[in-house]
């Protein structure tokens, strides 16, 4: 995907390295004491001596610590690479920027998939039910431990927003804005329903064992699926009508990657041909896509982190029932949201109750509903607008720091 | 749930049978001749005798023969019994009902579970690929021998919508009007996606072993998931935040009527209590709802007769790429259209499509969308407004026949 090195160290941040910080215990939000937890991460850019140009971007279900630039002899840049770099939304010429795999992750951060260094075995399903205010608790010992008093910015969209309310919510004096992007207060029952079947699909797998599958075959077919599911709910009909229509595919390439197909028939007791060619095969350039995608997605995902994760995400209450305009009072943070147009799965009108209720609150507040057609997909997506739109946001918090100095106020 | 049988009586169209038609061979869209077919149908109400008052009712996906009354010793009444009965929508004191089965279904038509006469097993995969044109092409050989020369109309919402389309394309003179209700031309992306992840989930399932589990244990488990994505694709974000909000559910309710967490749980490997009470359990009302809802499904449908019916949705195009408007021109069939505001699977936009090919082919077209919460189901559930514009569309129809005589026209 990527031909030239050379070009990218001027356009990207370059080469980058995942690094891991390990601390003793977490007390969880159950009151469990829990540890010891490592969280992966990288930084981008440079800090500056006030400590005063740090941005915490928490991600997504799927996303991981790589947010931007390249590893060493690999060619997939971050997963939020356009927006930052020199010059870009983050700009790493101004500012440092922070990205930390979650915790009960599988992407060097503990989760289910680590050992449990009290058995020497995975945790699977003794790793203990987490919350999103328990990533985030995690994410401040990392803050704390870098030495920053006082974030600039914390920004995330989707399970990434639910993460930025936390902060503003249980942090409110170490950050000074924060951008939640596609995001809720509280998953809808139609958001927890799209998530139990993904877990469901997960369970009904033979080989999920009640999550204990580290030293056998994993659930890859159930957890293909329930990715399967995700991706039709993060495109919009639109964007999939422009993307796909009802093109068919070459029946060649079906087999090409669709691992479930291809293990079907390898493994299959039927008589050959039994299976018509025409029938259950990917017929349209859709169907292709989404198993495409699936296969992509087990190579790279744990089963078990799929779980707690969407129930940590279904679990959210970013104010416990309280309103969250109550919570909010008094908070100097600045706030911008931004959500999406023909984004389904976390409708604008979700934005504007965050919108809502910092207004109520009296909460510095921007709100911008993005005219998009790519669904929830489009906080990945939508670079130009999105980046106009944060860029000239963050300018304007880290410029009235600069002039008033009100660190830590 | 029926308390009263003599009430039912008097509300209902009471004691129902199911019967069956049989006939030699049904020439497939695909050139295959395939037989012997058998439909399982029922009938409400009284044949004329100009034969002019009979409606074909034509189901969805999980429908069948069964829509009106109840069966000797049973209590469930017909999935659309609300419309079906004396001073009803379909109103058995004035109209002949028909309610088939369709081919490639499995409550008493023939589809993949019944047995291959030339094996003495069930087909299984082995049975053809059909499509909504030959479910029709079968359900007009029942319609010839019973008689029928014309139908009042053909009536249907979703899969049944698109039967309706077929009847109208295929059979223009065998029929006076047509009410395709909450249905498409054709699926978009979006729709074959839903589907897709339904037949992924099945075919997932270690026991779906290539459809050959006639003899074996049925993959009840992919099934369920299949109907647990589809029942979200058929309620509303709204209709869901009404029913359920985010109300937690009793614990010790989910085990009773989630056979897979209990399956899981006797099957389980694990020591006791290692899967956490509160984790992977429905927790949620929505969850419980979801299993409930999928469980219940596994006892009285097929698996591959879901895969079958399935892609006949997908690959259906009632014109073959044709514009709708060319192939009705000339037609005398008069049409209602049907929709319903927050029906997000069946989009209002897709009913318009065919308003618009009805009005430009100059065919005499009414169009309602009704605004409901209900989503998809709506076409089940909206009652009164729904049975308002039926009512009134066929005693239009049937009164101008009733004056003019112009039977076979």
């Amino acid at each position: 995907m990527i031909k030239d090195k050379k070009i990218i160290q001027n356009e990207h941040v370059g080469i980058v390295q995942t690094q891991t910080f390990t601390f003793d215990q977490l007390k969880l939000e159950s009151g469990e004491k829990f540890g010891p937890v490592t969280l992966a991460y990288e930084t981008y850019g440079c800090l500056n001596k006030e400590r005063s140009n740090v941005i915490l971007i928490t991600h997504a279900l799927s996303g991981d610590a790589h947010a931007a630039g390249v590893h060493e002899g690999q060619d997939n840049p971050g997963w939020w690479d356009e927006f930052i770099g020199p010059g870009k939304a983050f700009d790493t010429d101004r500012y440092f920027i922070i990205c930390s795999n979650v915790l009960g992750g599988c992407k060097g951060s503990t989760g289910p998939s680590s050992i449990n260094p009290k058995t020497g075995k995975p945790y699977a399903l003794d790793f203990p039910l987490i919350t999103i205010n328990d990533i985030v608790c995690a994410q401040k010992h990392l803050v704390d431990y870098l030495g920053i008093e006082k974030l600039l910015s914390v920004v995330g969209g989707s399970m990434g927003g639910q993460q930025v309310l936390s902060w503003l919510v249980n942090y409110p004096n170490s950050l000074r804005s924060a951008v939640p992007i596609a995001t809720t207060i509280k998953h809808s029952p139609q958001q927890i329903a799209f998530n139990e079947v993904g877990r469901q699909s997960i369970m009904a797998d033979a080989h999920w064992k009640s999550g204990n599958y580290y030293d056998a075959v994993a659930p890859t077919k159930g957890l293909a699926v329930a990715r399967m599911i995700g991706h039709i709910t993060y495109m919009s009909d639109k964007s999939m009508a422009e993307k796909f229509g009802r093109t068919k595919k070459d029946i060649a390439e079906t087999f090409k990657f669709n691992p479930l197909e291809v293990e079907h028939r390898r493994g299959s007791t039927a008589a050959p041909g039994s299976l018509p060619l025409t029938g259950f095969t990917a017929d349209f350039e859709v169907e292709g896509y989404l198993r495409y995608r699936g296969d992509n997605f087990v190579k790279r995902f744990d089963a078990n982190s799929y779980l707690y994760i969407t129930k940590a995400m279904d679990n959210f209450d970013a104010t416990a029932n309280r309103p969250l305009q109550e919570v909010l009072q008094g908070s100097s943070v600045k706030v911008l949201v931004i959500s999406f147009k023909s984004d389904w799965l976390y409708p604008a009108y979700q934005s504007k109750e965050i919108v809502k209720a910092c207004k109520l609150a009296e909460v510095e507040t921007t709100y911008c509903e993005i005219d998009s057609t790519y669904g929830h997909d489009a906080f990945l997506l939508e670079v130009q607008e999105e980046s106009h739109l944060i860029k000239h946001f963050l300018k304007k918090v880290f410029y009235a720091y600069e002039v008033t100095g009100e660190y830590g106020a």
